[in-house]
């Protein structure tokens, strides 16, 4: 199998696009049709049956046009054991069809820890039954506060699953810390970067970039060039558009000259683009889908216009 | 309800103790009835019992001992549904004991996805069924990377539950990053430390601890007492006692003048005292209770007489 960097940019050059569509599944904003039949059978195997649905609908809906999908593993958490049940769902379901996963997990902990959670989400088997994981995800988002002995075990567990560590993140507080000058000049947030690049030096692909990339929020357009240049093998996972008000220029910086460097995630902005409430009939799959695939296209397109 | 402070401050009074007992399940070292158990009956089911006993097993041997105890997420999550069902229920079973667990699951992301993992680890109910959330914790560990709006939904999720902020962690590459100095002379983890002080002190009990400490490994003492100074707030959880060579010194420096501010968190060292392959039959119970219950009662007498 092909290090993940190349997978992802193979499927970029395929479908001619940046966007990684984000699955953070919140009930409320659900079609009215689905709330309607949770309320009528308000369990756990429903739950998890709605939250898969509404997953596979933005999957089918996307599917020519996500590079990658990106389950946040917060949106499954906060419905217990039905959250967990429909995330592994929809990640055996995208498995199966090929497509690429990267579970925004942001774990990160001291080394024999850190191997708990790479055999948890990158492992290719189950720890004792040897049978497959079926939450193995192609890449992960990763914390790097604890440095390089928290990603090591991620590299062993899997060398060709790819990691996003989180450089400037896309948030209003991120730079409480991340934009803090060090005594050498530079940030903290281009320090982790640098850190990054080092740490993905060893596992470059095919198109010239590492398995290790970094995340960097697309609501600092000023961050994309300086980031690029200090990780210039390290792929772009740049959240922020949509909802944050992220900028696509700054995508488009950070793309470098041949353009397959930096991929857009948007969650809100494409999972939701209908009034929930006009809905109501079990009709909301096609009418859903259409809207969903074109709020993708939209972006899609939007994106390769700033790259030519 | 009182914050978490208040309540854990109480209960190492109560037990005159600063212990906590890590819960972090490995198959591997489990006594060699209950992996034969699981090789009779390989299934998810056991899996899931097993891990469920032999937590059950530690918390019984150390109820009267430790100030709360700490499952890490990880070695859960690396065994999927099953360590996942095994969580909840180590977590349910502490409740009703009326024992305090704070997960150590190192979370962080910007605000949005930070409340649905406040809801999933401190919310006191399920967001659709209203039901009681089975895996409510009373304080999780965070990792701050992200500053002050990854930290607000975990205080408005639940003011009273206690957060735990990474400051310099336990682990030989923690410095990689916390180590370094920024422009103003402070090091990355002492800012760190400074900002979860800052961010605690709308919060504090009547011990006069926030709810929001730090964690600091027991493995760096020159930090002890630095950032005790800079934190002067802050709860310390200090892992690193134990299986990574952390020392008595580095607890009782960060304690304080009352010796009320520092926690050694142990988990290899209080689980696994015993020789796993002597412990062939149903009486493994019995036995492992014994020792582990001495092995925590050992670092307990050891930390309090280092605090007199």
């Amino acid at each position: 199998m092909a290090v993940f960097s190349d997978r992802l940019i193979d499927k970029a050059l395929t479908n001619n696009s940046r966007v990684i569509v984000g699955l953070d599944p919140t009930i409320e904003r659900f079609p009215a049709y689905l709330k309607a039949q949770l309320k009528k059978e308000p369990t756990d195997e429903k739950l998890e049956d709605l939250l898969f649905e509404f997953n596979r609908a933005v999957i089918e809906a996307t599917e020519k046009i996500a590079v990658a999908y990106k389950p946040q593993a917060a949106f499954y958490e906060q419905y217990g054991l039905a959250g967990i049940k429909a995330l592994q769902r929809t990640i055996t379901f995208m498995r199966v069809k090929g497509l690429l996963t990267i579970i925004d997990a942001k774990r990160n902990d001291i080394a024999h820890t850190a191997g708990a959670y790479a055999k948890a989400w990158i492992g290719a088997s189950h720890p004792i039954f040897n049978t497959p994981n079926l939450w193995q995800s192609d890449a992960i988002t990763i914390n790097g506060y604890l440095g390089r002995d928290g990603i090591d075990p991620f590299l062993a567990t899997n060398p060709n699953a790819g990691l996003f560590v989180l450089a400037k993140t896309s948030n209003p507080s991120s730079g409480e810390l991340q934009d803090l000058a060090l005594a050498t000049g530079e940030t903290v947030a281009e320090k982790m970067a640098a850190l990054a690049q080092q740490w993905g030096e060893a596992s470059i692909g095919k198109h010239g970039f590492s398995t290790i990339g970094i995340v960097v929020g697309a609501t600092y357009p000023e961050f994309s060039t300086k980031l690029r240049n200090i990780a210039p093998n390290a792929p772009f996972l740049m959240p922020g558009i949509g909802a944050q008000g992220g900028s696509l220029d700054a995508i488009a910086a950070a793309a470098g000259k041949d353009g397959l460097g930096a991929y857009a995630s948007s969650s809100r902005g494409v999972m939701y683009p209908f009034k929930a409430d006009e809905l109501v009939g079990s009709d909301w799959y096609v009418l859903a889908k259409e809207q969903i695939g074109e709020a993708a296209e939209e972006l899609r397109e939007a994106i390769q216009k700033k790259l030519n």
